[in-house]
Order: C-alpha cells, then structure tokens, then sequence
C-alpha cells in the first residue's frame, strides 16, 4: 500500500517524469531544458518569438489586441544564447522521413545565418529528431553537405555518420550542452 | 540646373539621407544599423520579434491567419546576437523625461538577465535615447545603480556621467559598435 508514496519521496522525479515528459514535442523538451539550464544558472538560452505581421489591432477593456496578424518566417534560427562565454544559436526539427532530412526545412537565409555565426566565432548547428534518436549536427558538417550535394535533402546515413546522439533524460529533458561540451569544449 | 543631379551622383547618400533618415525614431535607427552591420559582414545582431500569445488562429486562402492575440512581455532584452566573437545583448529605451530614466522600463527578469549575461561572460547594455543624445550604458554601470540605490529612476546625472555617447552617422545610422570597440575591445 505504501509503494507509490515511497517512490515518489526517495525518487521524486520518478511520479513528475510519468506525468510532466510523457509525450513532449521537441519544442517543449527543448524549452524544458532551457528552463534548467537558466535555473540552474548554467546557460543562457531560449526560443525566439515567432514573428508576425500585425494587420489590424484594437481595444478591449482598454488593453491592446491583435485582431489580425499572419506568419513571417524567422530569418535567425529559432534558439540563440550564450554558454560558457560563447555565442550558441541553432534550430529544432522533427524530421517524419526515416531516409532523409528535407532541405526545405531550412531556408536558404538561415543557411547564411550558419555561416555567418561560425565566421564571427559563435557555435551554430541543428537538432533533428529522426527515426526516434535526437542528433546534433554541427553547422560546419551541413554546410559541407550543402556546398558538397545537389541533393534536396540530407541523407539519414550522413545524419547518422556526422550527428552527434543527444541522450534524453529526465532533467534536464535534452542534455544537449553535454553534447556540446563533448563537441566543442574537448580538453578545456 | 544640373546642381541637384551632379550631388546625386558624386554623392548618392545626401540625397538618400535627406529622404529616407528624417525622423527615424530610436528602434528604426537599430535596424537600419544592423541591417548595415549584416551587410557589411561586421557583426550579426537582430531584434527579437515581439512575444505573443494566440488565441485563435483561422484559415483565409488555405493560409494560416492569427485572429486574436495578446502581447507578451518579453522576458529577455529586445536585441542579440554576436560580434567579434562576443555574445552581445542589449535593450533600446526612448526616454521622454529630461531628469531621470524610470525603471519601470526595465522589468526586473530583464535586470536579473542583464546579470546572467554578464556573468556568462557577455556583453549586456541598455541603449537610451534622453534630451536630445543617444548613450550606451554598460550593463555593470547600470546594476550598480539599481544595488546601490533605492529611487524608481536613474538620474540624468548619472547617465551623463557613466553613459557614452553614440555618435548619429549616416550609415550605419547609429555606429554603436565603436562605442562597444571603445569600451569593451580597447587595445586588442
């Protein structure tokens, strides 16, 4: 009778982990672990607000409402901060084939926004979630394929062959400062 | 007769200033600067979009339209991005009062991300517009402030003092990044 209790005082992340991470979208693990890693003071990282444009406005009970506003695509990555003294910035994707990563998902502004952050010295790359791994591909090795390729996607194989594994936890969700750790910070 | 056209042509940006320049307020000074800074592959700084909250969304044309919305508050600074290998991050603030800047321009999450940036070893600052000039103040000179001292405003005095002047140009509009040399790249 007094199992679950027991478990949920000694391993409290056991009770949390089976209600608040089942199901996460990689959007909400990525937020997740941004959240820990600013609470725990270890990296300064979030989500950049989708942009809009704001067609029409209003005033209910004299506060200021959007009435209409469309999508804009972002021309950054989605995710931008510092760690360790460095400038980060990468972009989230879910990718639902299981042999290739479409181009079309990233545009050819943000593929110039890689470059230019790893010119001026920032660490850029891309998280794909694909056939149930989450891997961390460097910015460098998709430049590569893109200037290298005049395929429209990114095959799994090359994903598998250069992307790192991003192992899934409890807290944070995503370590993926550990994958970079292990990537750029070798030896420091 | 040929007054006019012979400036255009010797010098194409009097007549570009004169048109498109008047009366940019502080925001579109920012982003005609960064937009120079991009161009010019100096440094890769961008506004954040502005936060929002969906309420409800509908389909005209098959394409995705925001039919109510809320703004947020945007729990960082407005601007980020990186120069010279440094993660840089500030805010943009007109200031209509001729004695002292109101701190309830700055929400207290974005004085407690001032000090995150800072500690990780960013560059953070507030950039205020204020009778007439435009200042940089460091992200340290304004924590001090508000550690050491109990007013709701900062007083002119003490921007004047601590502040350094952004120098108004053509293009880039506002070349603050020579202030940032001055300030945080001096002898390197």
């Amino acid at each position: 009778m007094n199992y679950p209790n027991k478990i949920s005082k000694n391993k409290p992340w056991r009770l949390e982990v089976s209600h608040s991470n089942r199901g996460m979208n990689l959007e909400e693990m990525l937020n997740q672990s941004n959240n820990y890693y600013k609470e725990k003071d270890i990296a300064l990282i979030f989500k950049k607000p989708t942009p809009i444009g704001i067609v029409d406005v209003a005033y209910e009970n004299k506060k200021k409402i959007i009435k209409k506003a469309y999508f804009k695509e972002q021309s950054t990555l989605d995710y931008n901060g510092i760690y360790r003294g460095k400038y980060i910035d990468f972009d989230a994707k879910e990718c639902l084939s299981k042999t290739a990563f479409p181009l079309n998902n990233i545009h050819e502004h943000q593929t110039e926004h890689i470059r230019g952050v790893i010119r001026h010295g920032g660490i850029a790359f891309l998280i794909i979630m694909m056939n149930g791994l989450i891997y961390l591909l460097d910015g460098q090795d998709y430049l590569w394929y893109i200037d290298n390729n005049e395929r429209k996607s990114i095959a799994y194989s090359y994903i598998q062959e250069k992307g790192l594994v991003i192992k899934e936890g409890y807290l944070p969700r995503l370590d993926y400062l550990k994958t970079i750790d292990n990537k750029y910070f070798k030896g420091e």
